[in-house]
């Protein structure tokens, strides 16, 4: 459904707008052993969602309505950021569950934005319903083969720089980076897939034997919450049979401040949920084994400067 | 005094014990061009500081009375860090003004740490008598040959990861770490040395010919705020003719919102304060001149985290 060509052509499309964030190597954290880490909470809006965002817009023809998305946050910002920088209208529709920090990321990119009471299936309900009524183009946050094929351009671009790990973690909400990642490495490395135990979509459709609906909560709702695990993904990670490891919010928050006091990035719960399936054991490589992670979201609530 | 073999030896000296940070072109910050920068308060403690720290302890016969550091709150972090790695005892004596943030970071290390009322003149006088007291080992901050030399492994790692720019922007306390790029880039490439409007030592200096105390305030005092130059420092931007630029705090703190905003690098004023010369005006680039920040920083107050 995804291919290599496809994230070769997304990294082309894609590459006047986007970062090329920065990777390194680390010691700390309490491991016996170092770390690669790729700091894609560099990119644009604070997470890796830039990348689909501006994939799914250019590789399509956007009506006159422009486009509307529905986010838990993250993935709002980035389609509102691309629309503008493309010159389209967005209307913005995002879970009160978000917060303020990520509410007033949307209004300062200046998007329609619309926040609806409740959880990310409510925001995307809403969303559908504005699609219907304007003919406005639904970008999906994580479970489009567009979406899929430029989150996969985050990848592409880490082994580009010189990525040399035999093992990738990454945090999954909807499934949408992983997803792109699986697309692009084709099993040449091993992804680790990482969710908090109180909002774990992907591990709980490996145990049903397809995507079920879960009920999400905790402290990278915002960010990992998706009630049901997009298919693209789901159907990947079953295919190069990716790991599913949990993590507890605590586990979470720990790693969060130890990427804070130990390397000065600060980072949204999410974005350090792959950190914490190394720090908390949930993920332990086996001796020999290189491992990297992917940080992928920096939009803390409350913001430090806000 | 410094030269290129003396940070050859720091480089290789110290390798083992420092974090190699990351880099990155980016665009933005309302600037019309793209600009290089290095991360370097990703290094340990937060700061360049380490870099210097280490290659002193590696490079002389400590003594078992260990070292004595006096430290507006960067350097004394990187030398409490930087001995008990080694294995050295470690007392340290930091101004008051270096505010809390910092003062727990250096305990959180756990150096034997002496907090002295008034700015870092005042620490640098109980540090001296600390050192003839006991007979520890002075590590100065900025204006000793193998701290310098530390300092420069900067540039040069920066060098090896490919930096292009025709010019450096660096913010200026004491002097070490523009002392380093420039013993170490010996003109090949502009250095421009970037100091707070209230806290301008080298400014001063260059002004009256030689070394002047200055009198030091403003929001990046407790890392910039050096009474005096170092004269390795001086000598070096006389010799390769560096440009001297101020900035207001206003500035500071407007290029420390834009690298949290557009990045989610959260760093202290002073690790802001290079990019505030660009977005400022205060440096402006010819027409095709390519330019990089060194961010140098990240040790913020108040510990968004604490």
């Amino acid at each position: 459904m995804v291919d290599r060509q496809d994230i070769d052509a997304a990294a082309a499309r894609i590459a006047p707008h986007v970062v090329r964030t920065p990777v390194m190597e680390v010691s700390g954290f309490g491991l016996p052993y170092a770390v690669e880490m790729k700091l894609e909470q560099v990119q644009h809006t604070g997470s890796f969602k830039a990348r689909g965002a501006f994939n799914t817009l250019l590789s399509c023809d956007v009506p006159g309505a422009g486009l509307v998305a529905a986010s838990g946050g993250n993935h709002g910002a980035a389609a509102a950021y691309a629309a503008r920088a493309l010159g389209h209208r967005a209307a913005i529709f995002v879970p009160e569950m978000a917060g303020p920090s990520k509410i007033a990321l949307i209004e300062r990119i200046g998007a329609d934005l619309h926040v609806v009471p409740g959880e990310y299936a409510n925001a995307l309900q809403a969303a559908q319903a504005h699609e219907a009524e304007t003919g406005a183009m639904q970008i999906h946050a994580y479970d489009s083969p567009a979406t899929v094929a430029g989150q996969g351009t985050c990848l592409r671009e880490w082994e580009d720089q010189g990525l040399v790990a035999d093992t990738v973690l990454i945090a999954v909400g909807g499934g949408g980076l992983i997803a792109g990642a699986l697309a692009w490495l084709r099993g040449a490395r091993k992804v680790v897939a990482v969710e908090p135990e109180t909002s774990c979509a992907l591990n709980a459709a490996l145990t049903a034997g397809e995507p079920v609906d879960v009920e999400v909560s905790g402290v990278a709702a915002n960010a990992l919450g998706a009630r049901r695990i997009g298919r693209i993904c789901f159907d990947l990670v079953r295919e190069f049979d990716s790991p599913s490891v949990l993590v507890r919010d605590a586990a979470i928050i720990a790693a969060q401040r130890a990427l804070w006091q130990e390397r000065r990035q600060l980072v949204e719960p999410a974005g350090a949920a792959a950190l914490a399936a190394l720090m908390s054991g949930a993920y332990v490589p086996a001796p020999g084994e290189r491992v990297a992670v992917l940080v992928c979201g920096g939009n803390i609530a409350p913001d430090p400067l806000g």
